[in-house]
């Protein structure tokens, strides 16, 4: 068992898994080309379940040499998932549920370490921005319930129900359309409408603001 | 008194409170959902009713056994004034001040030290951006006065009165629709609208760019 | 004049200014307003001479205290200008000139020695920032030639002749309605216009994130 | 040889050839103007002519007194280019060509020392972000392969194909009209397709601003 692991482990196994998943990666690709599928449909399918059955192989190789093992890295649970998406019913209208298996392709970045750094390096700053993200959370659900008890009656595709309004919060933070779509129409029923929405937009924006000042300076202590 | 103020500041206390408020998120949220209050509409106001004669217990407790010293802390100020909100006489079209409720769920950051701290770090570091916010405010108010001057008459809605056309700089400030809805109808009237428009939103952004850098100095030096 | 001088640079005197100016302000938001000026009128405008009177009277005290050293200041010199600002002569048409005068309210940043230090250091942060800066002006003299060329015929509006386009690269640049204003049209004529406007977008963009490091680390040294 | 290449690389030599690129930008502009060109065509034509022989004339001259070196700076082989493609052949519809011409303007670049070395420290920064900007790519990639197949039938123009989709993926991050152009129609064929647009302007914003945060770093350590 550790000479199989070891072996899965080899940078030859890696190379040989990495072309397998950028192969795959391209079929993919070719598979939302109507034009592509009609002529070569078959063979582009056929290709698609000899790369899945390459990652089932490799995957239940690995946790037979690995055992328990084989959960304490995230990066493997992370490719037993995306890989056992490719696996959900899919009866009709589940769209979603092929679409969700491109997510296949993220296993290039399990693959390269090059790109594991740079996802372990970003993960490794989410719980410094904790605080704040929860805080945005906070301002962002006594917002929405203010903004549906507010304008829900006047204005209900924007602002009818709680997830409606959270939706057009976000719209408001990232400043898209907000004069046009949101603030102006507002305005039309609620002339004091800005003095909620301008408000808002500050208060967002400078957390966000705070949110990049403290990835810079957690980023210089390293 | 002492042993009074020592009870309402344990751990046990605290963790009771924060239960309840966040219970009572939970219900000003549903109280936004005109289904739920149709069928159980009774019960969740009975139910904030209660979370809100908790949230009264506790000032009142604090404020008995704190005395004088109850004010000295800006967050026992902030709980009484959101919880006093619930108070103001609701008459008709009062639906604002029903809304200004919804406030008290911010107690939350009050209870949690974590997000006390980050909103005390976010309250220390307004200081500093005091002068940089000042000035922006000179520009904005020349900018506004200069801009009604210039296109009140062409552009009511827009720069009729000093509010609209500070309204409309913040506007282009952010950088939301300030070709399609601003500067493009400005320049059918007056062609040479870009030289007031442009240098206004390079002199803006820059100076909201220098508050960002005088943030990220400033959490540097701490 | 040593005494006359010194006399103008007290404290007091600053502080009057200062009042002056202030108060100045508040005329000039109040001629904005056709109602208050059809009641109160002649008033605001008396007013407003006698506060351009004491500007005037203190300037000229200050070159005659000074003298040449007069022009030594930047802040003298910008004093002196927005003041001329108001003897421009008015003729018909003339709401621009009108609208200048306004700027007169910008010589409370001289009079704030707190505005006077952050104007002083956004100053000093241009010279830093000119190769960059210069860098970005050579890209959009380029493109705008580039852009007049390639889509001058097909959307005049836009790109009709270098001014137009270097405006419409601006609002690329800002990626303010760059999809639906600029780059879908012109898609319609043009199929492979992206590649023109994307790359301008992300070279431009780039520029501007380098100026703002450049900032931050400027101001860090500091 | 040396001589000559000593000659070339003079002061006086790049500031006549500085003049003469500068005096062609200002030629290539005017030759936006179809009314310049109807009065002056021929002799701006001719000038410009003259412009680009001096530059072939400069660079054949390099090219013969440094040899198999001049290849070695990649500064000269940006100046080969760009002069170079004022010679592809010019037939019907090649208008692109033709504005091509106009990079001859950013030899200016390769002249003034000051523009090299921020040129030089932009490229010099790139590989520093190589793994986020790869990162970028391959969530780009997985997005539009995901977005064709989930909104391709319904939305032809935005999500067509896969070239489509990369670009109205660009568009989100930006923030540019991603409501009203992209999510809100998305929304009324797919009442839950926020869940697929939010989290990914959400993961790209990071990445974006990551890439920001290892600019700032990077030039903070130099
Ligand atoms: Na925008
Ligand atoms: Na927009």
């Amino acid at each position: 068992r550790e000479r199989l692991a070891a072996f899965l482990d080899s940078s030859a196994v890696r190379n040989v898994l990495l072309g397998v998943i950028l192969f795959n990666a391209a079929l993919l690709g070719l598979e939302t080309s109507a034009q592509v599928m009609a002529t070569w449909g078959p063979l582009v399918l056929l290709l698609d379940a000899a790369c899945l059955a390459v990652f089932v192989a490799e995957i239940g190789l690995k946790l037979y040499a690995l055992g328990g093992r084989f959960f304490r890295s995230a990066w493997n649970v992370f490719d037993l998932m995306v890989v056992s998406l490719s696996f959900a019913p899919v009866g009709e209208g589940s769209s979603v549920l092929r679409a969700l298996r491109v997510l296949r392709v993220l296993r290039v970045i399990s693959m390269a370490p090059a790109l594991r750094r740079v996802v372990e390096g970003l993960v490794r700053a989410l719980p410094g921005m904790g605080s704040v993200a929860l805080l945005l959370g906070i301002v962002f659900y006594v917002g929405a319930v203010m903004a549906t008890k507010l304008f829900g009656t006047a204005h209900p595709d924007q602002f009818g129900h709680l997830g409606a309004s959270a939706l057009t919060l976000f719209q408001l933070m990232t400043f898209d359309g907000w004069m046009g779509e949101i603030l102006g129409p507002a305005m039309e029923t609620h002339p004091y409408a800005w003095a909620f929405f301008v408000p808002f937009m500050v208060v967002t924006g400078f957390g966000v603001l705070n949110l990049l000042v403290g990835l810079v300076v957690n980023a210089m202590q390293e």
